[in-house]
């Protein structure tokens, strides 16, 4: 393995624990050591990657916007919809994402430092897409693409907030849904809604289909 | 002052403290010496109230409903937007309120605890209101009334959190007003929604009106 290529696993390694121990502790419990504990590398490595707590925390932040990753749809507002159940689903499974999670929503983390950056990395990245909404002709012609996207991204902090205090997110999947049959019929033209999933289980459908598609790639790359 | 009057006054200080303490400082890093300090009471006269760190976090979390009290509506739908526009104004200036809603987004507050208390006392004070709301006609036959306030409740956690990150919560009042832009035409009969004030102002005007009517009640007491 090249030097390089060794460095950027080492990173994600760290990045992984320093994610679970987050989750697990919040920002102001959380220190240094446990995450070497956790990483199971050295103290050099880790301060070779990030330099302090803080930086470890915003690193942890900045990984958020890429789990939303999904296949493009012809559709934008199905794009979208999408996007929030399959990082839901995978906020069931994976402890980087977790972690980054509760930081976001964790008022003290990093003291002293700018809180927005989570909420206004998902607010630039969603409006994209709802503005190609928009000009394919999806959207009502009340809707302000900032103005919504920003309510959803509000929205979805607290939904999963309050399901993984009633539930531990065992209901996330049923509350995103709820969200998007209130919010859609405000926002898409009425032709449109028959056609957009927003069944319960679209992240897990959506997931399992993009596995498929990785293992033929990689059975095509085999072969090639 | 009776000696039950005195205590409820100096329970009242001790939690009006801890509050401003919580919301500063979150729940870990918050001690019993700092919220002494700030009340400027006795040791004796805070656990004669309050057994621990716990049971003072959870005395401030059962503070939050009572803020969102409102006039009584004839729509009742009106009375449940001007709840949470009441509650966004209070949120403003009131640091027990603050310090509550910090706790009940704070994953680790209390350590080991239910977080669920919160959540649940929203839904199921405001699910009464929107039951009433269906019974005289109000709701779109689609509505399914705890769904939706369950939504609501999650929703306008998040949408605070996103407020209080981006702009210490200045444009809190414009974000409730997007969010009841959304989800109204969702689940009120369509002949209701131009009659519904849903303008970023009505949280303060509703309070100005309350403070009236409370100043003519004391005139009115005075000259009995």
């Amino acid at each position: 393995m090249a030097r390089q290529e060794r460095a950027i696993r080492t990173r994600r390694v760290i990045l992984e624990a320093a994610g679970a121990v987050f989750d697990e502790h919040g920002y102001t419990a959380t220190t240094i050591s446990m995450v070497l504990e956790r990483a199971e590398v050295t103290k050099g490595a880790l301060y070779f990657h990030f330099s302090s707590k803080e930086s470890l925390a915003q690193a942890v932040l900045d990984e958020q916007v890429p789990f939303a990753a999904v296949p493009p749809q012809p559709c934008k507002l199905q794009e979208l919809v999408d996007m929030t159940f399959v990082f839901g689903q995978r906020l069931l499974g994976n402890s980087l994402l977790k972690g980054s999670v509760r930081l976001a929503v964790d008022q003290s983390a990093p003291p002293g430092s700018d809180h927005s950056g989570p909420f206004r990395q998902w607010a630039d990245h969603l409006v994209v897409l709802l503005e190609r909404a928009r000009d394919q002709g999806e959207l009502l012609p009340t809707v302000v693409p900032r103005q919504t996207v920003e309510l959803l991204v509000g929205a979805f902090a607290g939904i999963q907030l309050m399901s993984r205090a009633l539930t531990d997110r065992a209901d996330l999947a049923e509350r995103i849904s709820v969200l998007w049959g209130h919010v859609l019929p405000s926002i898409a033209v009425p032709g449109l809604l028959p056609g957009i999933d927003r069944e319960p289980d679209r992240g897990a459908r959506v997931l399992a289909a993009l596995d498929e598609a990785g293992a033929e790639q990689v059975a095509v790359d085999a072969s090639g």
